[in-house]
């Protein structure tokens, strides 16, 4: 069985958890806290993310979040996630990395800095100008977001894909630290929550991160 | 014909010009600098980065390299270099992607900004400090790079593919800045004076940016 190294708040790891929940495929999870820079983990993956994906039994260890994406849909059909045309792949593809790098660097980053490694690893309070430049931030992607939701019906086009499951999974790591205003974003809210209620998504509400308990509207499926 | 937007010092425009060369795909270069923030450059790609690959004529307008690689691999058969079995391509992109994020991050972008952007841009002098924390950075990744080199005939496996083309589209960036040290890496230097001497790279080593000129050896194919 596979073993999935990560951390509870990971957005690449909220994101493959996401791809293989939809996928039906089985794994286990491992914790591994990155920052804390592990021999045996630098040696599972060089670059000391997470996520990695281990397979012991056959020896094989997979890492990067889009490398495993890929893997996965090129060896499990059921469900595609990165589907359709070249022209509809690439659109997905680059929404996955306009999540993964652009809203990562400006929003979820300085959110997991601010509001978790500097409350449980660095013992600091979080600076207050850094989350409302997050904020600023994340408005502006929330309106583009909304653009999305209101001109399609899912956001890389007419079906669910991984640009869909990257988004909500760097979303619920925003929410869970209790960084999201929804205000003047209804349309984003709306999609989000259809998200969540999905089976997929259902392992990720009910897990904490130690120290670090989630606002209450985390776990709920209610607008 | 595609038109590229990009600059000479992107590497991640280099990535896919690299590409493209060896995938014979015509196309023709725009010149844009992401930096200045050009409204009907955002709107080609709302994440105001380089390369955009458009074809005004099909109004596809294609953006993030690895997206557009992707694309470029499943509708263009020629000299694959996403190639071989599932397990393969996903090292493949594992390599792509320690290059793309983490060694720009720890690299590249460094050097591009204290010895591109300050000196074009800002008008300010390059932080010494910053320059040899990159410098150590780069020592380490260039140790990984040997061993990859040591043990493989190309650096994800027995054929040329998308990772040896987007480390040596890094490295050819980071040389042209005059930031890389060889001593004690002779054998990643032997691999990127090969790389170098392909013709697919001949259209980057004659590229200019100006007000930088490159170091003599950067056009030179002699160790």
């Amino acid at each position: 069985m596979w073993q999935l190294y990560q951390f509870p708040l990971c957005p690449f790891s909220r994101k493959l958890r996401l791809l293989m929940g939809e996928k039906n495929i089985a794994y286990e999870l491992v914790r591994e806290n990155p920052w804390e820079g592990r021999d045996e983990f630098w040696h599972l993956n060089p670059a000391g993310r997470t996520p990695v994906l281990h397979d012991a039994g056959r020896g094989t260890a997979l890492s990067d979040s889009q490398a495993i994406c890929e893997y996965l849909e090129e060896t499990v059909e059921r469900n595609p996630m990165i589907n359709g045309s070249a022209l509809q792949r690439a659109e997905i593809r680059r929404l996955v990395a306009l999540f993964d790098d652009n809203f990562y660097a400006d929003v979820t980053e300085p959110a997991l800095h601010e509001k978790m490694k500097k409350r449980i690893v660095l013992r600091q309070s979080p600076d207050a100008q850094v989350l409302r430049q997050m904020g600023r931030l994340l408005h502006g992607h929330l309106d583009y977001i909304d653009w999305l939701v209101d001109t399609r019906q899912w956001l890389a086009g007419a079906q669910l894909s991984l640009a869909d499951l990257t988004c909500a999974a760097h979303l619920s790591v925003v929410e869970y630290l209790g960084a999201i205003d929804w205000k003047g974003h209804e349309q984003t809210q709306g999609w989000y929550m259809v998200m969540k209620s999905r089976p997929s998504f259902r392992p990720l509400l009910s897990e904490k991160m130690e120290g670090i308990p989630p606002p209450r509207e985390y776990a709920s499926l209610d607008l």
